[in-house]
């Protein structure tokens, strides 16, 4: 686990969207965000408190997190003396850079004089189990999308968020670097090894309380021929009992793969239900999560209600109206 | 690629079974198999003429296979010394062990005092592209099992060499280190990093002439939650023409897996068709290979019209009966 709470690096990000990790941290966990810290000419602000690395160490700090992509793979200069500078006053670091912080032989040696962690989180740290199968305690939650990119991560976070909201057990298990920035653990499965990929999922949902829910962060899609094995080993490892579909309406063809169409809700359902009751045959599938961002107010809500008569489920975009309709469905099954 | 012929090292296997390897290489590429290399006490016998390593070496042999499990992933003494001296006499080393060959330190040493080379063929030695998808030329097979371990490698090499036999252009693509080591080269997928595996199975399976067929090996089941992502990325990466659906008759539970029963082969016909449409909306399912060697031979023929009728699709034992329906099929696709 990555040491919290953190100070959130933000660099020379030109603008908002390439501080998308940082952002996602502030949205989902604030309670993990001390303040934020910008070199000069940084177009990104996420409202929280500028702070000198002293400053946040004061008030707590213990990692600094680049919240922030990096231009063409290259740690530059101006980072790298802020870097040093916080694994001199003790913070760890932790990135999900490309390039790895442990490559770079200044932090590395560093990290080792301060007797500081680098957390590279796009690299698995434990060697992970061959799944067994075996049936576990407490409830699972998955969002299975009919793209890749289409919100399960922000359903995920969303659903976890009502829950305690409400009191109730549930807790946000991570797949991708992002998540595991955010919530400080978790499971970089892409970069997992093929016969592991299952045993990883089954490590990070491990038995719980009857009435606690997980809820998976997705990965792909049953749809992508790029990365649907990576979702079939969620699916598997996973062995959830509910399952939310995940769909971005105006996607004119699958991510990154123009000669291929988006498939229908129906046949995502259908395809990813009979696949997960291999796993767990009281799998349900207990919802639709739309990402609306790219449709008016009015559009969206028209759309939500014309799925949810079309697929006699709740339907919702959890991020911007709320996830208590899932939320409900769950609490229902 | 590994350069052939082989020496076929079969240290002090206690039996045949133990010898697994080397006995593929010598049933299904005699022509790469130039002897045997025993040490007193070797249990296994493949019938093939007993070599010192000048023999061989002086018959052709380029590549000194390790055909033999070791005990307890202990490279011992005995076998060491033969390694050493097959490399200061100029052969490569090849070997699909857990323990690699590169990790053992005089073993490295040698080679590099020799510029031979070592092939540790579970490890991928190149950096696979992520998978686009994109239609190839040329057709391709893909056997497709109720359960991991039931003939789908005996499957696809018995195809193509009755495609072979008929003058047909076809090639086995191994995804396995058994397989790498009977033809020499291919991709080990199950030790791929997640996000690579259909990637892997495009840069194996390359456009190639409209006739020809790659018979790709399968990996794991659909319906075995340990490996299901695997077969996943062979049914996307492998964008197959036509699925062979494989099974194994006696097996009284999922293999490692003794709460999970085996599905229908029905069920394997319904969930991997769809699958397989999604990468290649012309795929089939041509027909069922079913492995009987736990089955006397009258059993075994009456089991083969049963589900012939079924399932009304050619169904052989390619492997105790031939794969010419296989391959009629195939060809009347």
């Amino acid at each position: 686990m990555i040491k919290t709470p953190y100070l959130l690096f933000l660099g020379d990000a030109p603008d908002r969207l390439a501080a998308k990790v940082a952002q996602g941290i502030r949205d989902w966990r604030p309670e993990n965000a001390t303040g934020q810290f910008r070199l000069p000419g940084c177009g990104a602000d996420l409202g929280l408190k500028d702070m000198t690395l002293a400053e946040a160490r004061d008030a707590g700090a213990k990692t600094l997190v680049i919240g922030v992509a990096n231009r063409g793979g290259v740690i530059s200069r101006a980072w790298k003396e802020v870097l040093l500078e916080a694994l001199a006053m003790g913070y760890d670091l932790a990135s999900g850079l490309h390039n790895l912080l442990r490559d770079e032989a200044d932090l590395a040696a560093a990290a080792k004089a301060h007797g500081r962690v680098l957390h590279d989180v796009r690299v698995p740290t434990i060697q992970y189990p061959i799944a067994n199968g075996t049936k576990r305690t407490g409830k699972r939650c998955l969002a299975v999308g009919t793209d890749c990119s289409v919100g399960k991560m922000y359903t995920a976070l969303s659903m976890d968020a009502e829950m305690r909201r409400r009191g109730l057990q549930s807790t946000f298990r991570a797949t991708g670097q992002t998540g595991i920035l955010i919530t400080g653990g978790g499971v970089p499965l892409d970069a997992v090894i093929a016969d592991f990929m299952a045993g990883a999922v089954e490590y990070l949902t491990p038995d719980n309380d009857p009435d606690h829910w997980d809820h998976i962060e997705g990965q792909g899609s049953l749809f992508h021929v790029s990365y649907s094995g990576v979702t079939m080993a969620l699916i598997h490892g996973g062995q959830p009992d509910a399952l939310i579909l995940s769909h971005e309406p105006t996607r004119a063809h699958m991510r990154g793969l123009p000669e291929y169409a988006l498939p229908t809700l129906e046949a995502l359902r259908d395809t990813a239900l009979p696949l997960a009751r291999i796993a767990n045959p009281a799998c349900r599938v207990a919802g639709v999560s739309i990402n609306t961002q790219n449709l008016p107010e009015d559009e969206a809500k028209a759309y939500l209600a014309e799925i949810g008569a079309r697929m006699g489920l709740p339907v919702t975009d959890p991020y911007r109206f709320g996830a208590g309709t899932l939320v409900d469905a769950l609490q229902a099954l």
